[in-house]
C-alpha cells in the first residue's frame, strides 16, 4: 500500500493530458506549486508511551512485534480518506501512533489492553488502515496501534452450515483467495477490497459492490469473538434468534470503540457459475431510480446494481477506464451472478425495459467490473494535478430520497463555487437506496481547510433532509457529531453506558463513534 | 380472548373419544379431580400502590383508562404459557398488575413513565397478553399493566417506500385489514396471530409462519419510536446504515426493558396474487432436513417451509383438523405466495424431488393452511383432560442441528418419563434452522411443578449443546438465567449497562430479560 496514496505504486496512471485539460478548463485547476513529500520527510513527534509500557507490550507479544520505527509509524498513521492523503503529502504526521503493536492471538490482544488500560495508553485496532472517515487517528493522546495483521488465517470451513471461521486480520482478496480452495466465496467486495480486512468490515459495518445479492457484510456475520478490557464476548449461537437483543448488531459497526474483533464467522456461499454484468441507459436519474425501486420491490434484484447520474454518466466515471468519454442519459450497470443467471437477466431486463431502460449490452458492465477497484488511484493523480477529489454518501427511504440528493448537491455547490458533483445510487432495498457522491473541486488555500468546511456543511446537510450519515464508510471522527444527532442524545447515550462498561479506562479508539 | 386459556371461546372444541383415549392408554393421562375455577374466583392481592400514585395515573391518561377492578386485573395476568394457565384454572393470580393503565399516546406514556419511576411502580408494557416465557408477570413487586391498546392506528401508509406506520398496539388481524386496503400486507403470521400485536412482535423479536418469505419481523422494522423514563429515541433513517451500531436491534428483542415502543415504521409488501400451499413426503427427518437446507442454501425458498418430524407426522399435528390421523415418515409443507408462484414451485419441487421428496399435492398444505392457529385451542382441550402440553423451542446451525435435536429430547425424556415428544423445523436459513417442540405428558402431582423441572433441564440441554434459548418465544423471566448463559456475562453486563442509562430507577419490566 503507497503510503500517502492508495494501492500498489505499480498500478499508478498519470492522467491522460485531455483529462488535465478538461479540469482546468472546466473547474479552474492548477497544479500545486510544492512537490510532495518522501516518506522520511514526514514529521512525527517523538514517541511518549509511559516508561513501563514497551516492555510490558513486548512481554504480551513479544519483542519483535513491537514497532516504534518511523517508517512502521507513517505507515500506520490516519486513514484513506482525501484530508488524510493531503496531509501526508504535505509531511504532517499528526494522529500517528506511538507504537505499533501485532499480537499473534486473542489472548494477547486481551493483554495487551490490560496493559494499556492500567497505563490509559490508547488503543487503536488496524486492519487494512483503509478507513476514509477519521477511523484511525486519536488527536492530542498517546497510542498504539494494535495491527491484527497476524490474526490471518481461515481457521475452520463448515461447508453443512455454510460458515468459514476467520481472524479478523485477513485481507479481503485473501479470505477470497483462501475460501477459493474449497469453491466457496464471501462476495463482499467494496472499493476498498484490495486492502481492507475482514474485522474491518465487520466494525465498520460494510457494505460492498455487490451487496444486493450477497447481503451486507453485517448479514454475513453468524459470530463474533471480540477483546475487551473488561474480557471475552463470544457471539452467536444460531442465524436468528429471539432471544433478546442481537449483541452482534452492536458490535457490527462499533469501530473499536466496544472492543477488537478478534475471530469471525462468516456465512459463505459457493462461487457461482456464471457472472453477467451488462449496461442499460435510463433518460433521467428518476426515471432510473424509479426502475430500481421496482427490481427492489417485485424483483428479481441484480447481484450488481447501480445507476450513475447525469453529471457521473458524461463524466464517465462509472467506467473509469473510459474516464471523459461518457454517453448522455444515465448509465445503470446490472450485474448477474449465480446457477439461474439467465432466468433472472431476463426477468429484471422485462422490468427494465418496460420502465423505460434501453439496453446497452454487455460491454459497459465490462468496463465496470475492469475498473471497479480503480478510483481510489484516479483520486492519487487527481490530486496530485491539484484536484480535490472526496466522496460521500448517505442512504434513506425512497420516498426522501429526491430530497436527500438535492440537500447534497445544494451544499456542496453553495461550499465548493463551482465543485463537479457526480452522485450514483450502488445499493438498493425494498424501502430505500444509498446514494454515494463523487466530488471534485479546485484546491484553493489550504486544501484540508478547503475541504473541512464543506464536509462540515454536507454532513448538516444529510442530517436536516433526514438521511443517514453514512452507508457505506462508517462514523469515526468525521462523522461522529452528525451521528450524535442521527441517533439522538439518549442513542448517545446507550453507546456510552455500553462503552463505560466494556472500557471502564477509555483506552478504546477514543474519540471514534462517541461524542 | 378467553381469561383461563386461549382465543375465542366460541372457537373451543372437545377431543373426539378417540383421541382421548390414545392419551389415556399412551400416556396414562386421567382427567384432574378438580373443576377449573371461574374468573371471580381468582384469588388477588388486594392493589397495593403507593397512596399518590392512582391520582397521578389518572391525570395522566384520563380517569377512565385506569382499572383496578377484579376482572381487568385478572385479564391482565401474566401470559399464555401452560404454566400460567394452569395457575389461572386453580384460580392463582398471583403477578396480577395492581392497576391496569391505558395510555392514548406517547406523551402519555412517558407521563406514566415519570410518574412510576418518582414512586419506584413498576410497568410492564402489555400487548396483546400472549407471551409464553413468562414476560409479563413480576414477582413479588407492585406493578402497573400498561396497556398499549388504545394506540391502535394505523398512522401513515407511504407506497413509494413500501413503509406502514402504526401503533403499538395494533392486533395482527387489524393490520392485515387496515393494509389489505390499500392492497398490502406484512406478511407476519406467527401462531400467536389472533391476538398478538406488533409492538409486542418487536418487543419480543417475533418470527411467524411465513417468515422464509417475507422475513422475521425484525426484518420488517425500518424504524422505532420508544419511551423511555429518560426520554424519547427515535430511530431509523434508512434500510440499512454503516453509522454504527444498529440501534433499532437493541430495541428489537428487549421486551419492555428498556422502554415502550410507541410507534414503528413497518416494511409492507403487496399482496400476493396467488397462495398455493402444498405437501411432500421424506422417509426420515433428517432427509427432509437436508432437503430444506438445500432449499435455504441454493434456492428457491418457499415463502413456508416446515417439516415435521416422525412422531409429529405420526400424531398428525402438522394438521390439527387431522389429529390422530397422520401417515408414516415425516410431512413437509412448503408454501409459495406471490406473483410467480408456479416459477418457484417448480424449480423447489425439483429440488425436494431430487433429494427425496414425494408430493402429497394440495391437500396436506390446505390442511395445514386451516389449521395454522388452532393448535392454542387444542392445548386448551388437552389441560382440561389432564395432560399437559407445552412448547419450546430453539435454533443453531445446521452442522450442530441433530445433537441439539437429540439433546432436547433426551432431557425430556429423562425428565417426563414417557412424554409424546414431537418437533418441526418452521424456519431455515442458509446457516441454520429453528426446532420447535411440542411436549404431551399426563399430568402427576403438581403439574407446574412438574413442568417447571422439565424446563429447568431442557433449558439446561439447549445451552449446552451450543442453541439459542429461543427462536421464536423470547427470554421473558423463563429463559432468563439460560439467556445469560447464552450471551455470557459480559453480555449480560451490556444489557445491564443500557438499562441503567435508560431506566435508572429499574421500573421497566423488572426481572425479565436481565437477572
Amino acid at each position: 500500500m503507497l503510503w500517502s496514496g492508495w494501492g500498489d505504486p505499480a498500478k499508478a496512471r498519470e492522467l491522460p493530458e485531455t483529462v488535465r485539460k478538461l479540469l482546468h478548463d472546466l473547474l479552474g485547476v492548477r497544479e500545486p506549486a510544492e512537490r510532495a513529500v518522501t516518506l522520511p520527510e514526514v514529521r512525527l513527534a517523538s514517541p511518549a508511551l509511559p516508561h513501563q509500557v514497551l516492555p510490558d507490550l513486548e512481554r504480551a507479544v513479544g519483542a519483535e512485534f513491537v514497532h516504534t520505527d518511523h517508517e512502521t509509524r507513517v505507515r500506520h498513521t490516519r486513514g484513506k480518506s482525501t484530508p488524510d492523503l493531503l496531509k501526508m503529502r504535505i509531511g504532517d504526521g499528526s494522529g500517528a501512533p506511538d507504537a505499533v503493536v501485532l499480537p499473534g492471538s486473542h489472548d494477547e490482544v486481551l493483554e495487551v489492553l490490560r496493559v494499556c488500560a492500567a497505563e490509559r495508553v490508547a488503543v487503536v485496532p488496524f486492519g487494512g488502515g483503509t478507513s476514509v472517515v477519521g477511523g484511525l487517528a486519536v488527536a492530542d493522546r498517546r497510542f498504539v496501534a494494535l495491527d491484527l495483521a497476524r490474526l490471518d488465517r481461515l481457521e475452520a470451513v463448515d461447508t453443512e452450515s455454510m460458515i468459514a471461521t476467520f481472524g479478523p486480520g485477513v485481507r479481503a482478496p485473501e479470505a477470497e483467495r483462501l475460501l477459493a480452495e474449497h469453491g466457496l466465496t464471501l462476495g463482499h467486495f467494496p472499493q476498498s477490497f484490495e486492502y481492507a480486512t475482514l474485522g474491518g468490515f465487520a466494525a465498520a459495518r460494510s457494505s460492498g459492490q455487490a451487496s444486493a445479492g450477497y447481503g451486507r457484510f453485517d448479514d454475513m456475520v453468524a459470530g463474533l469473538t471480540v477483546a475487551t478490557p473488561t474480557g471475552t464476548l463470544d457471539l452467536g449461537r444460531a442465524p436468528k434468534s429471539a432471544a433478546g437483543p442481537d449483541l452482534r448488531q452492536l458490535v457490527l459497526g462499533s469501530e473499536g470503540a466496544f472492543g477488537v474483533i478478534t475471530g469471525l464467522r462468516l456465512r459463505v456461499r459457493r462461487i457461482p457459475a456464471e457472472k453477467v454484468y451488462e449496461g442499460w441507459r435510463f433518460a433521467t436519474f428518476q426515471e432510473g431510480a424509479a426502475a430500481m425501486r421496482a427490481l427492489a420491490q417485485r424483483g428479481p434484484l441484480p447481484t450488481v446494481l447501480r445507476l450513475s447520474d447525469e453529471t457521473e454518466t458524461m463524466i464517465g466515471l462509472a467506467r473509469p477506464e473510459a474516464i471523459g468519454g461518457g454517453d448522455s442519459g444515465c448509465l445503470m450497470i446490472a450485474g448477474y451472478e449465480g446457477d439461474d443467471v439467465e432466468h433472472r437477466r431476463a426477468a429484471a431486463g422485462r422490468v427494465l425495459t418496460e420502465l423505460g431502460g434501453v439496453s446497452l449490452g454487455a460491454e459497459p458492465g465490462q468496463a465496470w467490473e475492469h475498473g471497479r477497484y480503480s478510483a481510489p488511484y484516479l483520486r492519487d493523480s487527481l490530486l496530485t494535478v491539484g484536484a480535490t477529489v472526496e466522496t460521500l454518501e448517505t442512504a434513506g427511504f425512497w420516498a426522501n430520497l429526491s430530497r436527500l440528493y438535492d440537500a447534497v448537491r445544494l451544499s456542496l455547490l453553495g461550499s465548493l463555487g463551482s465543485p463537479l458533483v457526480m452522485c450514483h445510487i450502488s445499493h438498493v432495498y425494498e424501502t430505500g437506496a444509498s446514494l454515494y457522491f463523487t466530488v471534485v473541486t479546485a484546491q484553493q488555500g489550504d486544501p484540508v481547510e478547503q475541504w473541512d468546511r464543506a464536509k462540515e456543511a454536507v454532513n448538516d446537510a444529510i442530517i436536516e433532509a433526514g438521511g443517514t450519515i453514512s452507508h457505506h464508510h462508517g462514523v469515526g471522527r468525521d462523522h461522529r457529531d452528525a451521528y450524535a444527532r442521527e441517533i439522538g442524545p439518549l442513542g448517545v447515550e446507550i453507546l456510552r453506558a455500553v462503552k463505560e462498561r466494556l472500557d471502564p479506562a477509555g483506552i478504546l479508539n477514543p474519540g471514534a463513534l462517541i461524542p
